[in-house]
């Protein structure tokens, strides 16, 4: 499988890229690093990563900022980093993606458990892992040609020990844990669906 | 109270606000009618109707919009008329709002069943409705001063027959039903709810 992995050099990106093994050809994209550079914000830059790959059969995105922050104090600028970057950021690869991915082919996006289970700073990413899980159950019954579309919804992962002070007590998972997700999507035949992975 | 109803020319507005009664003051806007007009897409239109209204008790939000098409045919713009009218309209009323409300007032605003059951053409008002229902639980544990919360999401409702095709098999709710998710969230004493209305 030719498998594109947007992010492909952040926490969970990389560990993803490096599960599917040799069997596949991997196309890793991020804003600054890997073999082609996209800025997801950019409708522009999403076209030009897809007329550089040309069809493929699977897409990961595991890129895209969201902004932590008081809501008290929270500001319709701060709030859009997370609708232009996570949320539009992959709604716009599945738009675009569409027309070039090949039949029977799956996009995996990431949303987060802060959709379902909110903390404190978090209203941005909430909306937009809400969002990103509602629009993969949507686009499920729409794409066309047998491609298939879910989301991988972890909690916060063992690797990412920055995150720990803003989730007070969820229990981190293992890297592991959250590859599962991914191969469950990209492997699997399951469409439309939410991968927890907490 | 003073309840402040965004969209109260709307099917549904127009409704909710004359089930109040005469012990409230309702402080009716919308883009085109109402009190107060008000452009929800627009912060400086949602900060001028907070500083006409002053301090109020309860904000309902009936209003925005979101975009209905084909996937395969949707485009970045038609994506986020609903992101800049549905979502960061209500999202703003709160954002700003929470500056201007009472204690122990409430934010009620409004989703839909899309988010859970989605329908063709609908992967728009989805996305939407699924993140309008996120940030809803995220606000509510932050919030001050017991400001509380939620949101009501209704499936199609009998009063609006233009909505029925978009919407086989879902059987429509009554306007009282509908009504009655809006007293329980304004009257009552929960948050961080979504009032299911199906």
């Amino acid at each position: 499988m030719k498998i594109i992995i947007a992010g492909a050099s952040g926490t969970i990106g990389k560990q993803v890229a490096g599960s599917f093994g040799p069997e596949h050809e991997i196309i890793r994209t991020g804003s600054k690093s890997g073999d082609i550079h996209t800025d997801i914000s950019s409708v522009e830059s999403i076209e030009n990563l897809f007329r550089q790959t040309g069809p493929f059969d699977a897409l990961i995105c595991t890129a895209g900022d969201a902004h932590f922050g008081p809501l008290t104090a929270m500001t319709d600028a701060q709030f859009r980093i997370g609708i232009n970057s996570k949320l539009m950021g992959q709604v716009n690869l599945v738009l675009i993606g569409q027309h070039f991915i090949n039949p029977r082919g799956s996009f995996t996006l990431t949303s987060g458990v802060l959709s379902r289970d909110p903390v404190l700073t978090g209203a941005n990413p909430s909306a937009v892992n809400g969002a990103i899980e509602s629009f993969v159950r949507a686009a499920a019954i729409e794409l066309e040609q047998g491609v298939r579309i879910n989301a991988v919804s972890p909690t916060v992962v063992e690797d990412s020990p920055g995150y720990f002070p803003y989730f007070p007590g969820h229990m981190p998972v293992t890297m592991k844990q959250v590859i599962y997700g991914y191969h469950k999507s990209v492997l699997g035949g399951i469409t439309g669906q939410v991968i927890r992975v907490e």
